[in-house]
């Protein structure tokens, strides 16, 4: 099947209170969305990436490649005022791609999969990406979520508060993957709206199956202030170190056999 | 104010798939209840900390006491079945200490405050922990919340999902600080439930006032599964090379006022 995944870096960096947007700041080394970016790469080689990015951002993203050698070819497509509106932009760069299908019916995209992610969900490991691309691949639409352990109280504006069941709730993250006539099909009929906060709620309507739910991972945070960032380098920290065992291991393994 | 702190500790380490309950297991070179512990130490020397334990893990705690050296001083009180059977067991523990209360009109505890945390949440800091003292001080009732940034839906049982508006949400955690009669009148009333999964919601219903809610940490993590352990002590790793960037600045000014 043909992959595509969109990553939406709209981010002007606001909540950060700082200049940069966030998905440029460094972490372990290199901008946010390079870690995004290799991670969709590791996951399949041959997945297209099209990279969403506020058209005035673009300048600086193509000095920060040359500057840190960046090797990975993505498609460049111009953001929208609003998340929907990147996200259009970046089916419509699929399309583009795509010449066997057919805008109309929406028909002849039954071995394509689209991709939509965050760009600042930096450390959504290949393994993830992988799963959910195959749920997908089984169920048309899927998407990780994980449990909510915290307790969960709704508080309205006036501060009232109320204790809801927190075993009925669920934290969504991305990747989210769609068959493509199922994506591009809603996206087509739907109007932008406050209350899509991700790509599976643009669909929700229009599905006569339920997307299917994949085990998210807790490290799969998003950057949204500069404590994450710090979080952030705290996982790659612990993954480095998970990764040294694992190689010692194997090393006194080989050794093993040859003596 | 006197203030108090019940560290309830109930785990049995089922979730974790391991024989040791988690509250025990090592994190950077020691049990995590004794971080939790210290973290209440160094908000303020003066809280009476009381340690809610189940009978069986008393001798082992004791144990591991001796073992690592560890110096604060602690009352222990035994576990109950539940947690909201353990918090009970604290709050009797505080009656004992305490001769003034008049435990029938609920009056005479106006100048104490009682904090009420998991015992696996080692990571709290001192600050966060003073400031929700200090919210309840003035409010009789604060707790620390964060913000849920993910996308919050909610899933039936029979696999059907709804969005909800996430920025009505928090995921609450503790401390969790009370006037003491606020508490102890509360739990006289209430019966054992399982909606109760805080103790803000053991209150909730005996409450004039709203609960101050204080900006929580999202460092601030419970210990439920070994990831959860693993990502625990890379927060430390982080929060030790902050303190050393911070001491190391310090010095060049101290260096460059004397020169």
């Amino acid at each position: 099947m043909k992959q595509y995944a969109i990553i939406v870096a709209g981010g002007s960096g606001q909540r950060m209170g700082i200049q940069l947007p966030k998905q440029f700041l460094p972490l372990a080394g290199k901008p946010v969305l390079m870690h995004t970016i290799e991670a969709f790469h590791r996951a399949d080689v041959d997945t297209e990436i099209i990279l969403v990015l506020p058209a005035s951002q673009r300048e600086y993203w193509r000095k920060l490649c040359k500057e840190y050698k960046f090797p990975i070819r993505v498609t460049m497509v111009a953001g929208g005022n609003t998340r929907f509106m990147s996200v259009k932009h970046g089916l419509d760069a699929v399309l583009m791609d795509f010449e066997s299908y057919d805008k109309n019916s929406h028909t002849g995209g039954s071995n394509v999969l689209i991709a939509i992610h965050d760009g600042v969900r930096p450390l959504v490991e290949p393994k993830l990406i992988r799963d959910v691309f195959e749920a997908a691949r089984q169920h048309k639409v899927a998407y990780p979520a994980v449990q909510v352990v915290d307790t969960l109280r709704k508080v309205d504006l006036d501060g009232s508060a109320k204790d809801v069941d927190r075993s009925q709730f669920k934290l969504v993250q991305t990747p989210q993957v769609f068959l493509a006539p199922v994506i591009l099909e809603a996206y087509d009929y739907a109007c932008d709206s406050p209350l899509y906060t991700d790509d599976i709620s643009v669909v929700a309507n229009k599905m006569g199956r339920r997307p299917c739910i994949v085990e998210g991972s807790k490290e799969n945070i998003k950057i949204t202030t500069p404590d994450d960032l710090e979080l952030a380098e705290a996982i790659l920290m612990v993954r480095k170190s998970r990764e040294r065992v694992r190689d010692e291991a194997k090393k006194a393994k080989t050794t093993e056999c040859k003596s």
